[in-house]
């Protein structure tokens, strides 16, 4: 595919791009950090969000970023997944390895397309693990899809800044691509879905339906499913609706046992 | 990580990345090396080549090469471009901004899969200029094509190896059938959709959510929304079984009443 020379999405690119948060997860080597916003800012993205970063700010981080120290010095330190994720539509998780259970599993090309298209309705991110280990599931369960760079199965460990320089490269490709077509309903933020699976896990516990002795497989399954259902804000109140009248039903019953 | 179990392409896929070699010019940093030649590595590629590295061997290489010190082990050092370009039937030189020259300028993509369609009959080359300055008008000259990574006007500057990374990424993919692995589950029939959506529809008269009255729109959003998640069967035994539950609250209610 050839970069598409068109100048109305050009002019459009860098608001989409505005739009996304890269988001390192426990990043160990403050010079990867650095190496980080260097290749955000090559491909025209801004906003960096550093959850429990082992060391930073630091000398290191700053050598690696070259002239992209701005980039460093707007990041955002969080404390957990949830707060860098706060106010997004949309999150790509990237890992190095098929998981169990896994949400659905998108190219780099395939999560930086969706990515820009969501990026038009509210902030998007591309969240990434710490080096070693990458994402825990718990992580990747608080996003909205899988994306892995498919890499040799003789050695398959990018490097961080590596890796997110091809997802900012193709992120600034799918920008400059020609429009998509419009969703024409509001997403749920990270916060209304955080909300409905809080509820819906209340709700399996008061029907009978979640055994609070073994529960985790069961919101795993229930996450992955509506994750690719990529649900809209209006769909989140009526199914939340549903689980407040199931509740309800489980409540007088249980007024009488 | 899992690749493709695309037998055919996958089977090609090595033999012509094996053709392709990476040719770095006067590198100044030898961590630069090293993390080229772990870029390299993850994507299949092992053949580099060093035309006057200012340090080489060099202990940073091999810290930054990670686990691909066998590249850099066997890498080829040469005095000029043309020495390392001997017995290539095409090469495609990197460069960072746009030149006064004759040569074509494919983008990454278009240069990959032209370096993998030269691979098939002999040796190819990606030549990738120094740090600080690129190549030089003369090693461009040596070259069949430019190739340019699109980065943003605002800060172009790529570093080396995160450069290399986006090529040797696209030529992975030029190689491969981009075919991703995804976990293969049993998707649901239609007629085991449908009796899901007649349950959830006896469920949500017997929680009293759904207004007999007026019930058309509602459950056209819920199949809407569970028509996107593309259901599973064991999903969709899973959410049977949560409606089972509901409705047993509900019907426990109603005998009280």
């Amino acid at each position: 595919m050839s970069l598409p020379s068109v100048p109305t999405s050009e002019s459009n690119a860098p608001s989409l791009l505005a739009n996304v948060r890269v988001v390192l997860c426990q990043t160990s080597h403050p010079g990867n950090i650095g190496a980080c916003a260097r290749a955000m800012k090559t491909m025209g993205l801004h906003q960096l969000v550093l959850v429990n970063p082992k060391f930073f700010p630091h000398p290191e981080a700053e050598a690696m970023a070259s002239r992209a120290t701005d980039v460093l010095e707007s990041a955002r330190v969080c404390e957990n997944l949830d707060q860098a994720l706060t106010g997004t539509v949309y999150a790509a998780a990237s890992t190095a390895r098929q998981r169990d259970l896994s949400h659905a599993v998108l190219s780099p090309r395939e999560a930086a397309a969706r990515l820009m298209q969501e990026a038009r309705h509210g902030p998007v991110a591309l969240v990434m693990g710490a080096e070693k280990y990458g994402l825990t599931a718990e992580e990747v369960n608080r996003c909205s899809v899988i994306t892995m760079v498919p890499a040799s199965p003789e050695y398959s460990s990018l490097n961080l800044a590596a890796a997110v320089q091809v997802f900012a490269y193709e992120l600034r490709l799918a920008a400059l691509a020609p429009a998509l077509p419009q969703q024409v309903f509001e997403p749920a933020t990270h916060e209304e879905l955080e909300r409905f699976y809080t509820h819906l896990e209340r709700m399996l516990l008061d029907v009978g339906f979640l055994d609070p002795v073994a529960p985790r497989r069961l919101m795993q399954r229930m996450r992955r499913l509506f994750a690719r259902a990529h649900l809209e804000r209006e769909e989140v109140s009526i199914l939340r609706g549903i689980l407040a009248a199931a509740q309800e039903a489980a409540r007088k019953e249980r007024k009488v046992d």
